[in-house]
């Protein structure tokens, strides 16, 4: 399978669009810095909304424990996973996300949240490397600094445009028809 | 195999929609605040509803025991399994579940409940990265505050849509047809 | 090998109904609750309802002991399988079903019976990925509640309808024929 | 290779036929209650005539040593075996038969009798797989109840039909010209 | 390869007769007891007739030895051997011998007497799951009650029927020439 | 797949220019010298720029822990990664990156930095083989001397360019149709 | 490759037939009692004239040191080979050989002697699944009894049928040109 | 994919070139000896010159580290790659390349050497099978002498010909079309 | 590549023969008895007579040393090769080869003949499993009584039969010439 | 890809040819001795000039150290390496090259010289294996004798023949055209 | 690849016949007796004459130490490796050779000599299978005496068949041009 060439030239464009503020997140970061990243949720959005639902694979190629260490009875660990990203003509992205936790309450808490967080992250390192849109741009400290200063505008949440239950839209329907 | 024009268009539309208030379940978390999540039964079901029974297929990747604690013969564990949903045009998906248990009475509890809790979280984290209507709006806080001023419309149960023994299914058509 | 168009459709309808209740067996849970389920005969007779007796393929794909207890020649212990359930057009689901014991009277009791049901639990996992009617229904609240208030009818026996020997048959032929 | 239409719907409704009482041995159980089962000669039988001779392929996927003690002399073990049986149009199920024997004399005997009491058990778990009258229906409880009142017809012995030596054949066919 | 239908219907028809009394041997069992079994060299002769001496094939899968003791010098032992038949057409069957031996005067005795004879009991066993002509019809016990009233005929020895060295067939065609 | 011949043109046009100073990023080296490196994210916009967003794919072959010191609680550490960068027509080149940490207040922030460092550094070394313009000019003295007298040019940021969430884009669409 | 209908024809009948006595060695066995058997050699021989030089292949599967015992510097041992005989059709069988020798002057020879034997034991129990004329008639005791009172006839040798060198057979042309 | 006529006869005639003074580097050897050599970025130039960009590839096959050793605190090691090119057309030679430190302050610093270093190095060692132009000249001695008095003429730099951010080259093509 | 029908015939003919008394070498064996057997060289050369220098292929599957024993400084050791030979139809046979020695003077002595030996002795092996033209009528006693009653002729060197340098055939043919 | 007539008829006569003593270089040997050899650098451009430069290529088949000893810190140690060399139509050799140093200061300078001394070494003994212009004459005592006594003649330097930087021979052109 | 009839025709030919005595070699043997043998070089320039340098590849398979013993600082070591020559046509053949030396000055020369020994050894052995010019006559005691009284004529050196390098062959061109 492989794109046809408007959606080629339609994806090219997309990818090379550096992002709005309302896709972007911010933390606090060292030194009372604030830092900018795409929350995971956002980039399956994006990478849903430029490739298709069925346009690009995700898959998880390994994962290493690097250190579980217990002082104390808290656990403090650290894991990597390689997260390969294929897009439906074949091409693709390798890379590395890393989840960590100091002095998690119980091994349960810190290894789950070591597993799931290296995934993402990992997702999200290769998804950047199909261009700025999918967060090259946040890796950019030229476009960070401009970017604080574009206003945001809110996103409207519209009912009528949710996944209803079959019977709630047959209702609807009728209730239309009359 | 995969899915024709109309198939995927339908798809696509279907997947964007964010999930209804009848789709999701909730249930207390840390600091009182409450969670909402979706129930493996209803990602099931979405899944066949939008991609079809044949649609969509599930494998248990790998299953990794991070621990087993034992302590005054309570049994404290936590595993994980990697989980890929293919759908039938090849497209895909990976991600991790994590199942964990404390102070289970027996280990045979803390097996089960682990071992079944990793797969069904790790389905359900698979199923949302194919878009809003198999999970991923879950994680995007802005809709989480709204849909939960949205009202539940109560789904009404209708015994003649049920699945019927053969002899039963003739005795009503006999009786209709009388 | 794949399903025509009108298999298809009648399938997806089939799989999309609830069970009714002359498919569901109870048994006592916790706290005095009565817990639904579908027993492994039903499960495979449905199957074969709905998919054909050759449209649906099982497989042990692994099998794991987790744990194995001695304690005053009573033998306790947990095991896991995973099963994978491939339809005639390669669509599958793969799931894990748990068998555990606990104070058996010898060990051949206790592995027999764990093996075997870890299979038929594994085995009724995976297939209710299919759909309601193969079991997702029974992990639904709202349904539970409700299919409890719906009448079972009496399924009757007919001794005309047996499989019976070959000379049986050649009799009974006979004896019409006169 | 597969099955023709005619055969598959003449296999179809043989296969959810329930036994007739001529194919059913019983054993006292637990209890002092009788267990009904199929032998494994007539299972063979049944696929045999069911699917035809080369209609069904088994195989012996894997064998598991559970335990062998040995106490005052005596062999005392179980072990299971997996085992696929497949039709001709590649359909397939997997199962786990087991074999057990406690105090018995001889190792020779312990081992011979579990390895091929496991194999004949789980050829008989996985026919049941494709039907009712391949034994899936002696699961059911209702069944069992009501097939214990149909009568037993006898099959009488034909010595004509008997496979004969060449020669004997061959004398009889002079016999019979004369 | 495959059986043209003459022959699939032929093969059909031979299997499902019951073998008759000059094909079976008998040798003492438990209790006084006549154990009836089919030779191995009668079994391949009836698989050479039936299937023709290319249109079934043999296979050691595997071959398990399961205990060696030597107590005063004595060998006793147990082995298993896992055995494939295949028809010429694909269709085939796996299942275990067993050869074991008690109190041998030396290790090569025990070893070769129970390699040899879990091959040839594998291959027995294998057989019979073509139908009754190649030994399912011995497991059967109401059959076996029934053939030992069947008298035996002599089978004649024809020494014309031999085979010949080559020199030997030509001073035969010179005198039959004369 | 494969490039045509125009792109093949403009390409190797590309590939062959030594990059302008916009390109270009410096940090202290050893003994007061100014070292000059291309950015991650530069690189890989470069590589989007000249290969196109599905010209290129990014591989993580292997991964290789040197070593782990811990001196007062603080880690050194250094890793190797060996990347593959395929160009969609089959091409390819390979190289390792390292990445290495001295002192970290934690292995976690060890691991993370070198496991990340190690496969941008290595990304970056790769895409170098392709030519001057992915980072291969960098590597010649006489380039660097002279390059650090052209001027560098600023770069407009314009917010009409941003990828803006479809809202944002509907509306604005409306407010030009105006 | 495979038989033409002739070639079939022909093998199948030569391999029903029973072997004439100038095929038969002898020697003491068990109890004064004489043991028949086929050498190596006619076997082979056999198997050549049967199946031509070409359409039959044999092959070591395995070989299994069982035993290796010295006493007062003299060796016995045991050992086994799978042997596999495949024809030109692709038929096969296998089975297995046994190699033993009982206080050998040397470990030389008693390896070389098992060994080698365990190979020629095999392919003689190999060739003999393929019918009576390939040495399954041995294993038949009526037919030894028989066999036992045929006359043996003299094979005359004939010094003309030899294979010889080039030159010689150029000079009894030229010899015979005269 | 393979080289058309006309590449094969420039690049076979760029191959038989020795090297002009401009590509070689000079680094004092062992007896104060001048030593010459080809840098790593002028030999990948060179490359992509003569094959064109997509005309090679290279690998790493292995890396083997040949030894560590610490002495108060400096690190001393050597280690090997084995580094395949490919032609496009398949045509390859391999071969090693050497890393290695004496007494380097850090492991890191070490490791990240030689590893480098031997990829390097392997590189140049297996280009140079290619013929002159790509290195072997450098290995004949004549050639050494003689070429140390060619004169070298300088290359000139020239800004216009960098490869530009896009905005600079829209701007200049602005500038220019006034 | 197989046999045309002409060479098959030839083929078949030529291997039934038995050997002539000139390619016989005779050895005194055990009890002052006289071994015949093939040499080496004879054979091979038996073989590209019979099937063509490129008719038939050796292989070495696999090689065991069995035991090496030291005593005194002297070594005996024993080893098998197992040899197939392919002809070039794709028939093939399999046997095992074996060398020892006693006593040997050096283990480089030993190594030598014991590997070498065993590869010849499993060649010749292999062949005369093709026929009696290939040693096989070397294990008929019947045979071997007679042939050393056949006179052995004389075959005569003919030195213009010789392989000779190019130049020295230039000669000749120049000498000729005149 | 295979060689056509011409090039086969080309290369075959001149790889037939004996060096020139151009080729040639000279070591001192054991007892005073010179030893002639080819240096790799010449094998190389000799390869090259016969088959073509993607005509051959080489690989490392495995390398295998040997022994590593050290002594008062000098190291001395001996590795080889399996090298294949294949010509484009899929001919090939292989042969072992043996690397080795006495005495060396250091494991660095130790490990380098033998890995690529192996590696060249092992390019030279294949190379030599298509004939005696690619080093197989060297082998030949009479042949060293005799080009021994043929004079050398000096091979010029043509700087015009040079490969040059694109500017200096764009440089080169302006001058010619003027 | 394949030969042609004329070719197959040649070889032969060529195969067939005995080696002139300009081919072989002699060197002292155990007993004061002259061992003839073939050179490694011979037998390439042979292989290259016969075959083609197109015609044969040749394989290291393996190679195995037998041992290594160190006396006085002396080395005495055995290996073999086992060699496979391939014809173009497909056809092979595999043996062994053989290299071992006696109290070597240093492990280096026993390595060396034994690794390369053994692989020129082996390739003779091979060679030899493929007929009497490739070495199997030198295995035939009769033609060993006939041969040792052949005369041997000198083979002419000519300077002019030489290679020479570019350059020279050029100006011998212009001076025969005169």
């Amino acid at each position: 399978m492989s794109f046809d060439d408007a959606e080629l030239k339609r994806i090219s464009k997309e990818l090379d669009k550096q992002l709005g503020p309302e896709f972007i997140c911010t933390r606090p970061g060292q030194g009372g810095m604030k830092v900018s990243y795409l929350s995971g949720t956002t980039a399956i959005s994006l990478a849903n909304h430029i490739f298709g639902f069925n346009g690009w694979h995700s898959e998880v190629k390994s994962t290493t424990v690097d250190f579980v260490d217990t002082q104390h009875g808290k656990i403090s660990m650290g894991l990597s996973s390689v997260i390969r990203v294929t897009l439906k003509d074949g091409s693709f992205h390798e890379d590395i996300g890393y989840g960590s936790v100091e002095n998690a309450k119980s091994k349960a808490i810190a290894f789950e949240k070591c597993r799931k967080e290296a995934i993402t992250d990992g997702l999200k390192r290769v998804l950047r490397c199909f261009g700025n849109a999918l967060g090259n741009c946040l890796y950019d400290k030229e476009y960070l600094r401009k970017i604080s200063n574009v206003k945001t505008q809110a996103i409207t949440f519209n009912e009528g445009d949710l996944m209803r239950h079959n019977q709630l839209e047959a209702r609807t329907l009728k209730q239309e028809a009359k």
